[in-house]
């Protein structure tokens, strides 16, 4: 089974303590983007794959969805995410992404954010996805950019004017990858973004958008520290209909 | 217009002794990769954008090509590429890839190799290209790869073990970069994967096939200097249809 690193109490502390946590999607700065690229929400049913805290899955409720399934294989989250919401509608279960199995034609949307870097075995469970969606329906997600995963020693080099780079190694070497953050020895898989087009392709899904997450204006007038975002896109949105 | 570097003498003299000019094809070593995009070429009508010394013109006559139409803004390669050859189904012609004009439906296969992110309106250009296939006309091309177009100051960094990365920053600022490569104020228009693949939907095409660019076991094996190419793709393949 994919690491199930949420539930390793210091990474647990710290992601609980991320933007994201805390203030749910409005602290994620790339929610606006992936916002955009849903449907309509109105009596969609909805399935969300590493649905941690379980925000999108009451913001779906909110949007109007008939139904949410929320899957995660962290017991911690999943404790919370239970915790907050008492809507029958609102049905949180524990998964692993390795062997999920889920019913035929039964979903509008499948939504997944930041979870699918986790997971090895992402052709099958590309093609579990594809089943699971009513013809028509759609697939939105996000992962880490390769850009991001490529590195073997991931960071930000800052030279002696001030200006920053991300170097970048092994970039088509795909496989895992591992690195500290928030705790040490997380495993992410490395994949390049041909990798993520052909293997969609392969399950069956057509593309239809690919963003390579960067600020915008706004964000940046905002937030000034996001700036240095636009140097390389940390995040790979993508929209695809089965 | 396009800067037209090509008929720079110190960047031409730098250009001509290149594997890719002295040896043709077979001195690119992305060529099998991007050959295996091309669909048969016997009968096919024939148009390649940026087409330089002319070698792949008379490649694909020598596959059992009709027609072929080789087009390019330097005038010094197209003279050397018209005394390759004497062939009456082989024409020539000056062009500029910003202001291009071709007839409607008269290829079936549009080639370009490296020239594509030398032009500013890209946008246009790819109108004009699908409007020149015929249905189910086919768009094969290779650029330089964002990541290797994104940098400021591009260029491997060796650290004091021997291992190289390849810095990026301004991956999301797209817009020229001027570098040195074999003369000084190359300008090449950098854009994001995102952005290549969006123009092309844009413009009305399909999307086959994306492939990041990297050397294979063999070719390693052959040549092991190529084996830093993996750290970062230097070429983006695409394959689209009309």
């Amino acid at each position: 089974m994919t690491q199930n690193i949420y539930d390793n109490p210091e990474f647990f502390e710290g992601y609980s303590r991320l933007g994201r946590s805390v203030q749910g999607l409005e602290g994620a700065a790339e929610w606006p983007a992936l916002r955009a690229l849903l449907p309509d929400m109105h009596s969609a049913r909805v399935v969300d794959l590493g649905c941690g805290f379980g925000w999108f899955c009451r913001w779906s409720r909110d949007q109007g969805a008939a139904q949410v399934l929320g899957l995660d294989v962290s017991e911690r989250m999943l404790a919370r995410a239970c915790a907050e919401t008492s809507d029958p509608e609102i049905t949180f279960r524990q998964a692993d992404m390795e062997t999920l199995e889920l019913p035929a034609a039964s979903f509008d949307l499948a939504y997944s954010s930041l979870a699918l870097h986790y997971v090895d075995r992402l052709d099958r469970l590309l093609t579990v996805v594809h089943g699971t969606l009513v013809p028509g329906g759609r697939f939105v997600f996000s992962v880490e950019h390769p850009i991001y995963t490529a590195p073997r020693q991931p960071g930000w080099v800052t030279d002696d004017k001030g200006g920053s780079t991300w170097p970048i190694d092994a970039y088509l070497v795909e496989g895992p990858r591992r690195t500290d953050w928030l705790t040490k020895g997380v495993i992410k898989q490395h994949r390049t973004l041909a990798t993520y087009l052909r293997l969609l392709t392969a399950a069956g899904f057509t593309v239809q958008h690919v963003e390579e997450w960067g600020p915008t204006d706004e964000q940046i007038a905002a937030r000034p520290e996001l700036a240095i975002e636009r140097q390389r896109p940390a995040f790979l949105l993508m929209a695809a209909l089965r």
